[in-house]
């Protein structure tokens, strides 16, 4: 499997990112970006992104771009998930661009910029540092 | 109208919550638990709770306890959230207890455990610390 | 070495906390206090312990609890740090109080609180969440 | 006073920063870079700079980068601080570079890099985002 055909499959048979809509726009090793659709059931009550939402996409896609560099049969699962909110997510999409700051034996960093389309103003709605470790992959359905 | 009710009705309106089932086990002000049974739209593709529905429910569980202690009119919106995933969230349930650390005029801080029932271990499944900004609550419809 | 014996030799060999005078208040596996008296070195241009003295407090209270509650020839060096300042740290001496969330084979996560004494209100002046990875131990001269 | 006036004013005439040797490479308005030369106080047992010091001096450098971004009268303060170590803090000299990511009237978002020279490998040894609060300076002695 090439790291975009993995990224897809692991978000396609994902409960969560499948109902939520995610699709990847794109993967290469060390950073994948995933976009998601404004749609009701990913709101908060005044009409943007829910900030759950956001959170969910950037860990996603965190781990999506720390797996893409990790020898084959090795997974990366979130240790711990810091975002800073900017701007309201208030666009028609989401954007999660992810790219890792370090790959190690045990450890992965991983920067994630959020944008949503159109864009109101200039630069990300939010931004996260991801911490993942590296695990032995599971075998996937 | 009460902070439990004000927790529901927040709760209720928000495509993401009420979309996710959210449940209100209780709120006063500056404490409240949340609750989400599992579903498959839910689920990373290992059968247990997504990180980022975790983190989700850390975020609103957050916001929530935080509007709670604060004067009518007020609504905390969340500026940072950072979670720490201790083992994988394997039970029906997800629960979500927060409590505020800090309430200003415009800063709060607010602790989050979440814990899985039935529980596999002693402990929760993650632990979040939330910064949340005050600001005037938008008319809620 | 007990783990006090170890937390005492590590704090009084590393040049920072020997320089700022950090005292190994109590240590037992999994949890340790650590304290540092008020002098100018420290101190905010306001008077109060500076935000980087409170963080540097934390990240060595962190690796000491977390390796106290590891096997004898094993560490924990800090991975990520995140600390939520809640109040001016006003006190005439600070204290970090630290104990392990998580401890396991490659992570552990230490939950750390930061008081002054004597206290101006309730509660801490911070609190962190950090996380620590699993390394072999290197000669200590 | 300029915005580098500023900085170097704050930095000086602050005990912790003083002590340990901060010096100010370059400042302007949300962008501020800081440097840290080697010495034996701000060392880990291990002889690198102490994680501590390190998150010391992007809690420093991010409140002078977000400070020059205010309008005159106003400084920011650290409300939370998240620190990445990537690498060990090896060189002779720690660097910090801290650039604003949101400046807004109560809140302000900064990210920092943090470099040793002479650069063992490529990229930074940390990075960090920091949130901090907008508050009326204090009178400078």
């Amino acid at each position: 499997m090439t790291p975009e055909q993995l990224v897809r499959k692991v978000t396609a048979i994902t409960g969560y990112t499948h109902a939520a809509g995610v699709e990847v726009v794109s993967a290469e090793p060390g950073q994948v970006t995933l976009s998601l659709a404004k749609k009701p059931e990913l709101l908060q009550f005044n009409g943007f992104f829910h900030g759950g939402v956001v959170s969910g996409l950037a860990d996603h896609a965190a781990g999506a771009a720390a797996t893409t560099a990790l020898p084959a049969g090795k997974i990366a699962v979130t240790v711990d998930l810091h975002v800073n909110y900017l701007a309201p997510a208030k666009g028609q999409t989401l954007l999660a661009k992810a790219r890792t700051l370090q790959v190690g034996g045990t450890i992965c960093v991983v920067a994630v910029e959020l944008e949503t389309h159109p864009a109101e103003g200039q630069g990300p709605c939010a931004v996260a540092h991801v911490t993942l470790r590296v695990v032995d992959m599971p075998p996937l359905k």
